[in-house]
């Protein structure tokens, strides 16, 4: 191997000779063929070659908003927020990291995304893995009985991101929970609610509500024959058949698992099944299902729900689903979870690069809400074990914000970032002070206002900023107007102008502007 | 040693002795001997005796927000993001950690204050610091030269926490940045016109607003012969006026960053300095600080600044103060920060703790805003070097929530933590269908309506959740009322009634909380 300094001088000289090359425009397949030699010379020289390569990036999984993403975020969360308003929710905010002990054995075989801090001395602490847990240990921890809360915060998952469609390691929930003693099923009922009308009003195309019930589910693996000991990892199993087939859901139960094949076959048979009241009451006399006393429970709580859903009316929505499992360990009662049926623009987008082969079937095009029950969850954190039953919904926003964007990426018209009513402009010189002390004024009487930070700026650039921004007015200074205490006041879209005092200008403004 | 089952056993009677005792309503003396002997027996085995003691905490530094909190929080932010908007900025989001890399080498001496992630493979991640350092890796990565954005969200800083005070280590920033090529000063005077209106609108009482620069203090550093490599040190300490005396500063200077005690008291000679545009132009003739280009550089910088914020008279409240330095290593022009200057709740009770000895002198009730100019920051992140010069603020929020929390506290009037206008009730039994139906027909039309999960509620409990939260309405439901197609609406307040025919209610209820 030839010495170091020798290559790194042969590096030099190379990179003049590409360097003459385009100076001269040279072919590219000249160039071409010169970049390739000097790459090669570099490659010998490995990656402690120059200076430290910067990695510009944000960590994987993680992505930064945009001023315009932000727009859309900020669109997306109003109606959310409207909505949890709307039905009487009060919000709370927890820290973003726990107590690494708060988040232990809640979360089954998810447990190892959860992301930990380095042990820098003192408590051992991990990042919330959702907002369901961190409600439950503010529940316990004050002693709360009765609450009606949502939450909107970032969670993190160690997971594999599937970016493109709107899959981060990152990403926001939109929580809200019911927690209190209540008639059974009638908080149930307004989760089901809620999301039937949030999913609504963001208008992303139609969809489905699954609903299922843990009863049901664990007094089902009972009388098909799974043992007391595999109910979770069997569970966990059924939550796959959204992505996986039936056929693989089995073998993985057979062979994996450990679980018959009779009792998978009879697990087959029944979460196939889909419906409504009428499927709860005909389970309800089903031989076997009959025999769990846990079923039977579930089953009943099924129909009283999907008789509150009639007085909701959102019976059109809501589908009893006996595939609907659900993962996490914490679920006690009613689970259940909405997705988007139709074929909207991620979805293409995720099945041109063959990411998601049922999305191109348009069976299911991913979970864009889910929740359910947890009557146990705050009682683990309680010292004595006190129970606070709690139902709620969580809203997966990310996939909502990957819509909607793209939806404003078809759609013709422009998204504004900012809400600038005015920009203060001049179109001659030496004005700066002129448009900074007219700037204040406007500042002062609240009017949105921006100016250029440009001693003498074109007046075809202020008003290029104006088109750009979707700024609607703009207020023009001159030698003239100031001598006559007006300024001429521009429509950028329709061109007119008017002189206006500059007494009234601020009226005139949120007059103009009243509308937007 | 005892064999640990023995000690388990004997635990097990002393147990059983002490239950009986309690059972049996022993004297309290009697009591206590016996569960000293079992709390003994237990220290013997250790701490894996008997089940896990759960800690129900939130981790160190760190707290919730409860309702009552989060609706202070949401007049405050909207205050801020108003004002934001007022002046034409945009917003983004970043991610809650960075690859560590990133954050390496921008804090100076703080840098040991950064949250990092554990190593669980893949990259290796800290949590941000402040939100300075991620918006110029956003600018740098998308190649961004001209923005003015805003930026709220959380940071982490393992410091030693002072609660009372204010002081968390997951604490909220609020951030207003403008990056861009422009003519000098001209959006460093809109940043402090920013404070101004924030600060005078929040009504926290009286602030001041210090500015110095980076080049004046190099300068005067260099001119008091300050070694060049002792700058950023030296500067650091100067930075502590604000919490210690200037003797201490000075030893700190000399015994432990080996200044010469004359170099110290020539800086103790500027550093006392307060003054506005007229200290600028007496510095500039001052026979030391003029040798340095720098200063002189600064100086004049400072004089336009002043010149600016005269024409947005916000001079009333700005201090040109030599001693102010600020830490962070980024800094490389103007800086500022914000102070309270009465003696505000918050820190009354910080003095009562003791904790705050300056805080009783009124001199200084800590930082509101602090920021300034970083022209080099965004240019270390560019693989090329491009610099893209950037001045901004950073709102302090938790101490301003700390103090508007007090001061509601303080006042009589109630904060509402929902925004429910009418509460569906009954008086009678087995109206529940109905109460439900009537319920959804008002979230239909938008109304904000809240209704008790019970099947039979007492009409008394309704109407007393109205008065606790605040609701001003109740739409009463009778089988008079439901024969009739009306209902009967109750002000809360003035507890008249009045029937609202079906089809009218909801308009009834817009108008008559249209006010609120």
């Amino acid at each position: 191997m030839a010495d170091k300094a020798q290559i790194q001088d042969a590096i030099k000289t190379q990179g003049e000779v590409v360097r003459k090359l385009k100076t001269e425009k040279a072919s590219k397949e000249q160039i071409d063929e010169e970049v390739a030699k000097l790459l090669k010379l570099k490659a010998q020289i490995g990656g402690d070659e120059g200076k430290h390569q910067f990695t510009l990036k944000t960590a994987k999984g993680t992505r930064d908003y945009n001023p315009k993403q932000m727009a859309i975020r900020e669109r997306v969360f109003n109606t959310i927020i409207r909505c949890f308003k709307r039905h009487g929710a009060e919000t709370i905010d927890t820290p973003v990291f726990e107590l690494k002990e708060t988040l232990t054995g809640k979360y089954g075989e998810d447990s190892k995304l959860i992301y930990d801090l380095k042990d820098q001395g003192g408590e051992l602490l991990s990042l919330r893995y959702d907002l369901t847990v961190p409600f439950a240990r503010y529940l316990a921890m004050n002693k709360i009985t009765n609450i009606k809360r949502y939450h909107i915060a970032k969670v993190y998952r160690r997971d594999n991101p599937a970016m493109t469609r709107g899959r981060y390691r990152e990403f926001y929930q939109c929580d809200f929970d019911i927690a209190g003693q209540y008639d059974p099923m009638i908080p149930d009922a307004e989760c089901l609610k809620i999301v039937h009308e949030i999913l609504s009003e963001l208008e992303l195309g139609d969809f489905r509500i699954k609903v299922n019930d843990r009863r049901i589910l664990d007094g089902m693996f009972a009388v098909c024959g799974v043992p007391d000991d595999k109910f979770r990892t069997i569970c966990s199993t059924v939550d796959k058949l959204d992505k996986m087939s039936w056929e693989d859901v089995k073998s993985e139960m057979v062979n994996e698992k450990g679980l018959s094949e009779e009792a998978a076959d009879q697990i087959g048979q029944y979460v196939s099944m889909q419906g409504g009241m009428d499927l709860a009451e005909r389970l309800l006399q089903d031989a076997k299902m009959s025999q769990s006393k846990q079923a039977c429970a579930g089953l009943t709580d099924m129909k009283q729900l999907f008789s509150y859903l009639q007085l909701f009316q959102v019976t059109d929505k809501v589908v009893f689903d006996l595939s609907l499992a659900r993962g996490l360990d914490y679920y006690t009662g009613v689970i259940y979870e909405a997705i988007l049926t139709q074929n909207c623009p991620v979805n293409v987008s995720a099945t041109q690069n063959g990411v998601d082969e049922k999305a191109e079937e348009g069976v299911s095009v991913g979970s864009v809400a889910g929740g359910g029950r947890y009557d146990g969850l705050v009682g683990m954190f309680d010292p004595k074990g006190r129970k606070v039953p709690c139902v709620g919904v969580s809203i997966g926003i990310e996939r909502v914000f990957s819509i909607m964007e793209q939806k404003a990426e078809a759609s013709a018209r422009k998204v504004r970032t900012t809400e600038t009513q005015v920009m203060v402009a001049s179109a001659q010189k030496n004005l700066l002070n002129e448009r900074l002390r007219l700037t204040a004024e406007l500042w002062n009487a609240g009017i949105k206002t921006e100016v250029m930070y440009k001693k003498n700026p074109k007046l075809l650039s202020q008003l290029q900023h104006c088109e750009d921004s979707g700024i609607p007015l703009v207020a023009i200074l001159g030698e003239q107007e100031l001598k006559d205490g007006v300024v001429k006041l521009r429509t950028v879209h329709s061109r007119e102008e008017v002189d206006v005092s500059r007494a009234e200008l601020a009226e005139e403004i949120k007059k103009r502007t009243s509308d937007v």
